[in-house]
């Protein structure tokens, strides 16, 4: 199972993209809000409880001064994948950013790009895909869809404009 | 295993500090240097043969402009850990940095701080564990000896600095 | 014949521009989608048959960590321009630029600037110029035309405003 | 007391121009390492006790993705300046910076300039001051005596430039 | 008794925000505008006075090249609070932050993070608790609530998406 | 007289402040356009001609790249003075004020804050008004205007906020 | 030919390196300094004179406020190479970068990474070389070097560390 | 005359190259020391009596949060030339740069580039040469220099490079 965090509900359409795209890999999770500043007994209690829940990987996204990530990773064992959040008081995201990634030595936060959520979930289904070949597999199908999407557009602008590879390749 | 690789030898001394705390983990890895950019074909091979040889994560490190974690990425259902690292011609790292973390939806990189190529073994070793309970209880024990570290600085500053803190502690 | 390429449609507006100069300077192209990440293997094929089709010139525009120019120029010797993409999920474009201008030793790119499609055209028919005198003219003439549009702009703020440097000039 | 707090022992260069500062100005204090990422249950236990243990100021210290004086502030009530550490891991300082200023609504810390551990003591001294005359007063007296030293100064350079305006001045 | 002051009337919407939290903290406060560039001799009446009209705190808002809180900082031995705005006129704010904030050794502000006035006020509680039991309780309080308003929008989104965590707790 | 240039019409709403503010001034110029990079030759003679058609000092706004002041600095004795233009084409100013500022040694230009052209226009007079009675006591009395709008701001907030300092001084 | 131009001799130990690349590719060039700031008429002179001189590519290196590439291109309809040099007065090289990329509507550079030379001459033989299969030829076989020397050094990994990717190859 | 002032001594290596110009250029001047923080009556003083005191431009250099050059702007009509110093304690010299740069309206500082005192001195010169003869034929004689001083390097270069530009001009 997968713990999706984040420090507020402000964070929420940005991160339930990651619950989205887990549910379409079929991987089970569970998304609440935890934040390190105005619950930080929560976020112990959280991450310290999150090995025997059971939990594979844990999401945690912030904005600003972003401390839940690199905190919640100090506390377990489990991986731990942040979500740098373009918040309203965050300065164009590169204090989410810097407070995330530069995490020191001995508690690493694996850090996505500034509001990736769903590439966050994708991740965390690419480490469970590794022991999992079910996941694996849909992961996979995930990445052939992806280029079966961008082939669709090439189809759509391949008469627009002169394209002379496209047109090759048919023959 | 893991797949450590980079760009060019000169990444060797930041680099193989994931191969030692592997090491010290005791989690199998090979080591190779693979380039995006002087070396494209093997690069797909190496990324495309990785699930199939047994890799469970691939750590991958470069500078500058630095496309090989994300191509990797691209090419692998594996989960892959980018480890920008300031090299030479790199602008104080920012552009290592942001060319590794900033990947388009679909395609994640699990990014580290600047360097951090011992924190990226660390994470592969909290993927890993999260499937496996002996290396799990190892990086338990690893984070374990963090803190016993920094008690031992804790002692060294005791009496040399005023410190009602710790003495108090102790009584 | 010149080769714009991108990795999404959704750049399509920014790179169309660059079509649309070469219409104007009467040099022919072909456009579609080629993406570094969804496409990796249409990119090989893309940039390793550049040359044999006959292509001059190649013009890469992408955005975020930008990976498309710098891996179409490690496959071929024909010249690739990157055109950096302020898109949605980049950071101001400092990403895009940075991940694109910043190549290692033996894999230049040519970087204009952020969202500079026409200039990569303009540079294109530049190249392309050198070793075709027709084009040559035309690059002239509509460098001649940009004076012109500047004077005309003078004309319009010379009665405007106190300017008696270009009264004088007219006496 | 004021309580001063640093993650490592490799801050204490920087961060015992605190202590030296408040020995000058008379006003107790205590100095140990903390680490929120390596001792998180410590911080806890510092923070939770700092009011009952009599701090009326926190300084704490920390490099890189820097939690330390946010994580403390959001455990006490008692007033936290936070000194950002150009450490080695950091990159020019700016993450160290951006992870402590950048708090949320409800949790401020008091920033000082990078590396400015003698600002965070001054700073102490002055929000104790508001509250006691006699360190008020010793304040005052440090601020004219950095008046002084500049004044000697000017001295140095009066004869050796020319220096209408000091001459003046005497006259 | 708290001072407020900015450097010019458009910063009021930002700045009476630390007039709020005050009232709700029950904290005397006086707000005015003093700007250090148009009124200097204003603001150096402001800060030569602070001490003897009883401020024990001066919160200062001031954006772009922002001199204010600095140079009142250089006034008074009261301690003074900056708030970087990010006004019309700033680079994203980056211009206020480093003006506010990288003051030379002697002078040190008190630096919030951007547009962060509410945290301006309630950083002056808690310098103003520490020495007044009634205001530190009223804090306690306020971060009580903080955490309680968290709580509230766990309960919402506990239903609405998986949650073992919370409805465990329940149990 | 004072020579107001940019490199293009959509520079006017920026640049005629300068225009505006001189006028204010009873300072007389001229404005018109002047590309670097459209009309190179313009340009030399503008610069060439600056000192004989009695040019005291040049204003010149430019974008992006903005070279039209330096170059126009290089080519004459007349003080230049350069506004950073955040155009449509500029990375939030960046590019405008650094390839403004950083000139090498021997050619200056007197660089003034994003798009502050009325700043460029009251520089300008202060170095006028250095050599001219008239023109600094216009400028003096401008500088106590700034002051006096300043004072009805205050007055403005004086009975609307809590206000002991400045209801104190009209005892 | 190609003409390499720099702002001073300072930037010699950089530029030289194009030339080195050109003389190792067998193409003609020739090198000089040319100062945008303090022989602006020899600037003009150079790029006026340049495509009836033969040249069909021009390489411009400089830094800080970096107008030489820009000014060239506006001059000439022969294609300019800029090579943003990280000189002693450069912000970091950003100042180099931004004031040579970030042109305007109709007049490009192609732009290379930071100090760059060795990429900027390999660019311009890439240019020529898409008209001349001899040089195109000497690029492929130059690209192969690269990929061979990235072979050796794989070689001299492999059993140094444990290595199954490329012991299993030779099988 | 013109005032050079500084806010430390440290800032004397940087800031006598002021002086060592108008020496050269024959103008005359002082230099001081006067500290906007540490000695902030002096500053006072300092710039209410320039004008009467004669000073004609007054070149103010600072470092990190550098208040000293806005704030002299505040106080007197004569034009203030800012020198942003790269000081022990500044950011890579961004704080130094947008403390100084970005003044708000009304008050504008003629900003030159990072650690260019010399280039201030110029720019001094520059000014007072507009309304003396004298000197502005000692500046232009100044440039001519340096394009003397650019020439003999060509002469260096012309022999050892390939140059066929040079040696034609020659014929």
């Amino acid at each position: 199972m997968v713990g999706i965090i984040m420090g507020s509900d402000s964070d929420l359409p940005v991160m339930k993209q990651a619950a989205e795209i887990l549910d379409e890999l079929g991987i089970d999770y569970e998304l609440t809000i935890v934040s390190a500043h105005r619950t930080p007994e929560r976020m112990f209690q959280y991450a310290k409880s999150a090995k025997d829940r059971g939990l594979k990987v844990i999401i945690a996204g912030a904005g600003g001064a972003a401390h839940l990530p690199g905190m919640v990773a100090s506390l377990t064992s489990v991986p731990v994948i942040g979500v740098p959040i373009k918040s309203s008081n965050s300065i164009d995201g590169w204090d989410s950013i810097l407070s995330i990634l530069q995490m020191p030595n001995g508690i690493p936060v694996a850090t996505v790009a500034l509001n990736a959520a769903k590439n966050a979930g994708i991740l965390a289904g690419k480490m469970i895909g590794s022991f999992d070949e079910e996941i694996s597999n849909r992961l996979i199908e995930y990445q052939q869809n992806l280029t079966k999407s961008v082939e669709e557009k090439i189809e759509k602008v391949k008469w627009e404009f002169k394209n002379e590879f496209d047109r090759h390749q048919e023959d």
